[in-house]
């Protein structure tokens, strides 16, 4: 994994993103913070342009619109000619038609090489697969809104199911944290319940997945499984630092500041394991 | 009042925001730190499907579009029909005849909770309804740009006027801030100058406010003025809790910290009078 | 200089940023900071309207969209009937074909009283601008992606040739700073490496620029250069401000901070040298 972490800090690569105007700083942020160099570009008249200087691709559906949607899936198809990874974090997904629409042709039109989603999302992504494939019964049944240790081999069951279906690698994140190919899961045990009294903890997280994958597209679930380890113990710091009187927005800083200072020393004490 | 408190940190509202993308960040975080679930989404194709999970909805006019201004119409006859409350931020009215005539159309289209702004938008505002309903002495011959203590009670008249014309509270800020109906006035003298040294005091606020009627639909008049309220003590707080060397970005995040750091010990401090 | 600073300080001037979404809370906030007054605007129906109460108006290409492209033209054609300066950012020029084309018709249709990028963005530029001149060998040959000092009289020259074809100031920023117009040129070895680590730090120095030049629309040249240094001093103090495991969101902060605190016993110690 050491290789992985060296592979982002020392190739700096360009991220496309094409994401939401709500956290799109803080993604940029981030990704500077890991090392990435972020592109944020949304327009259909240069979505091609754009991803073609880039080692990755991320496309977020947050505050989406008709003109955005349509360079999500330019770039997809570039990225895909040009064997870059794509990342999808479908965020809101199953909160109105436009967005289940719009996951529904993108990941008709588009392999993503990771899905990205809190367990809300991603059941009504499996349940839309389902419908998709002509299926009556769904994988959607097992599916939780919170991951929790009772409910976890469900849940890797799910996300196993659900990544053979997308050909992705599923990460769904929430108290614990899974990242999972058809046969093989990272559970991940770090983070902060802080991290969910922000805006765009996930969008960051998909763009520092998206900027690991971009340095590794041959390791696509360990650097999915790094980036939310690195992601989750900067939670962890953050809070440790926080002082009396601080709330969620001195937090927000503390995040981005743990993933600036990151080296491996600390991140190689993250606490998954491998099913 | 601690009712109104209590039912906003209690029931994690969803609030609908079509706003700018200047500080969008800023009041998704103030949302969370409040108590509430922010959902921002300006698209036409949306805009009724995103009102209909909400408790209410915030709409604010900085950087406004052709695009933005459909949603607004959409989601605002949305709320109407599944009556929640709905709140307008004139932001910048008068400044341009686009932010004019959206917001004359929107207080034609919408009937409106809760109308806030500085004292510049809403004397603009109450000669745009004079005008409409083809008067020819308007009330805005008694509004100030600045509320201070020697004209107060002129604004005060002003603010009651204006709300039996639109209809909705009106909540001015300033040095001191006045909530109001037709007939009892929460005059509030809390907050800091510093507040007006950040971009966003006004979205910010006008978010919050939102939360407070989203999560108490029939005390409007009581919401907003606790929602004033919890800002202006809020900015207080992060006046105190500002070091040597430290400017309007941090400002920025104590204000919110604040908020997030609130309890109603501290709150029902607040400096107010009813008239 | 000294009254330049004032100018800026006392005016209070208005500045209409056309910006990227990425970074215009942090422009907003680092105009405030600055003692000015911004509103940003970019729908093609209020463009006219709103750089007509401004005193500068700040061009950024940062996420472009054809509407936003639109209401670029209208403000810069606005601003030069009423005489007010303008500042184009060409971010990202070279990186896509809708950037390099907006850049050409931007400059071909206003005249820029001020150019700000990094050394790839203008040597782009300059290429462009010698195509567009029909002549074949370039002044870009002598343009490096980073000033050194070792390149530094090339890129002096390369800055005063720019300036001499555009008719603008050129702002080219790196480890060294380079202010210049046909005949006199500030290089200013202020700032600080951590300045690379955010997003929008050059995003903010044109906003802090036009600022400037907005208050002082008869020292284009002198006006930007202290921005510049303000800028870079502002970077220093930021990092000096620094604590133990703080990072690069902290140190936006601090950047604007520092530009908030900034008077003219600090700036007054800028190292600069005019050639």
């Amino acid at each position: 994994m050491e290789q992985i972490f060296k592979n982002l800090k020392e190739n700096t690569p360009i991220i496309h993103c094409i994401t939401n105007y709500v956290t799109a700083t803080d993604c940029a942020n981030i990704l500077i913070a890991a090392g990435a160099s972020p592109i944020m570009a949304d327009d259909p008249k240069e979505a091609e342009d754009i991803t073609n200087i880039a080692m990755a691709l991320d496309i977020n559906i947050g505050t989406l619109n008709t003109r955005t949607i349509e360079s999500m899936i330019i770039s997809g198809k570039t990225a895909m000619a040009k064997k870059i990874p794509v990342l999808l974090d479908p965020v809101g997904l199953g909160a109105s038609k436009l967005r289940n629409q719009t996951t529904m042709d993108l990941t008709k039109e588009i392999q993503f090489s990771v899905i990205r989603g809190n367990a809300s999302e991603l059941r009504f992504l499996g349940s839309q697969q389902t419908q998709a494939q002509g299926k009556t019964s769904g994988v959607d049944a097992s599916a939780h809104h919170l991951i929790e240790e009772d409910n976890l081999d469900k849940n890797i069951a799910y996300a196993r199911e659900l990544s053979s279906k997308t050909g992705a690698v599923i990460v769904i994140t929430g108290a614990i944290d899974i990242v999972s190919d058809p046969t093989t899961t990272y559970v991940i045990r770090n983070g902060h319940p802080m991290m969910a009294k922000i805006t765009g903890s996930g969008c960051m997280l998909s763009a520092l997945v998206t900027a690991f994958i971009g340095a590794n597209p041959g390791e696509i679930l360990k650097a999915s499984a790094l980036g939310v380890m690195l992601m989750g113990i900067s939670g962890e710091m953050a809070f440790k630092n926080m002082r009396e009187g601080e709330g969620n927005s001195t937090y927000r800083n503390r995040l981005i500041d743990g993933v600036f200072n990151m080296n491996w020393d600390i991140l190689k004490e993250a606490n998954y394991e491998i099913r």
